[in-house]
């Protein structure tokens, strides 16, 4: 984990050097949007910030941010691209615990379509309100605390 | 769809006015965020903006990018607050198409841990360099035009 100008070993760093070859939709200095080689469907992108991030606590709010401003300007771009695309989906996993598994950080801008097979398997749960309070409690307490993350 | 300061018959704008309650995280003037109700696991959290916007073709850039800051700044928080939290997930529906249920923008940041029933179910498809330069080039195209989205 870290923030490194670039990584050799990384396919997302040769993208973004133009080492290895990517159909690119978006770039300025600081973001990287290019077609995911493997989509879900038609349409899917990929958006990177040009350094070797990892996850969202290697990179500071002003790159958070403007890498989210340039998704919302893909994804309208998609919607008047003519390709199909009844609705988006915007996706990041943040960690191998959270299915990441290119590890230079990535948001995923998925097309969906009516009749598509793309699903969220999530079981909703139950939480009374003093949990809900306590855990809204945890996560306040955890905005104002300084230093690396605490978790991998 | 559309931009509205509020919906009378919005549960989230009723959260924002103070009518609904909920276990609150963070606000400012744009953007509110606390607990869901019905969490995949303990930290669950909504982002929204304060304004009634249905999607992400319902607000600026520069709200767009404020809204993600916060997100990244929960994430954050999250990984800090001693909740079960090995890795994230960030999630938006902007559509009924894309499985969007609350029609008041929002996006989801999902604690994750390594035994979660959490699943995104997606048929990774290939895709010919041909056919990702071409999606490449309707998506720029895309980005170039004025006007209101041709999609739903």
């Amino acid at each position: 984990m870290g923030w490194f100008a670039t990584d050799p070993t990384c396919t997302f760093c040769g993208i973004v050097a133009g080492r290895v070859r990517a159909s690119r939709v978006y770039e300025d200095p600081q973001v990287l949007a290019f077609m995911d080689i493997h989509p879900a469907a038609p349409g899917d992108l990929l958006v990177i910030p040009t350094v070797h991030a990892t996850g969202l606590q290697d990179i500071d709010e002003t790159l958070a941010a403007h890498l989210f401003r340039v998704v919302h300007l893909l994804v309208r771009g998609l919607r008047r691209s003519g390709l199909p695309c009844e609705g988006v989906n915007v996706f990041l996993a943040d960690g191998e615990a959270a299915d990441q598994t290119v590890f230079h950080l990535h948001v995923h801008v998925f097309p969906r379509t009516t009749d598509d097979r793309f699903r969220l398997e999530v079981r909703w749960q139950e939480r009374s309100r003093a949990d809900l309070d306590d855990d809204a409690a945890r996560i306040r307490a955890g905005l104002t605390l300084r230093g690396p993350d605490r978790s991998p």
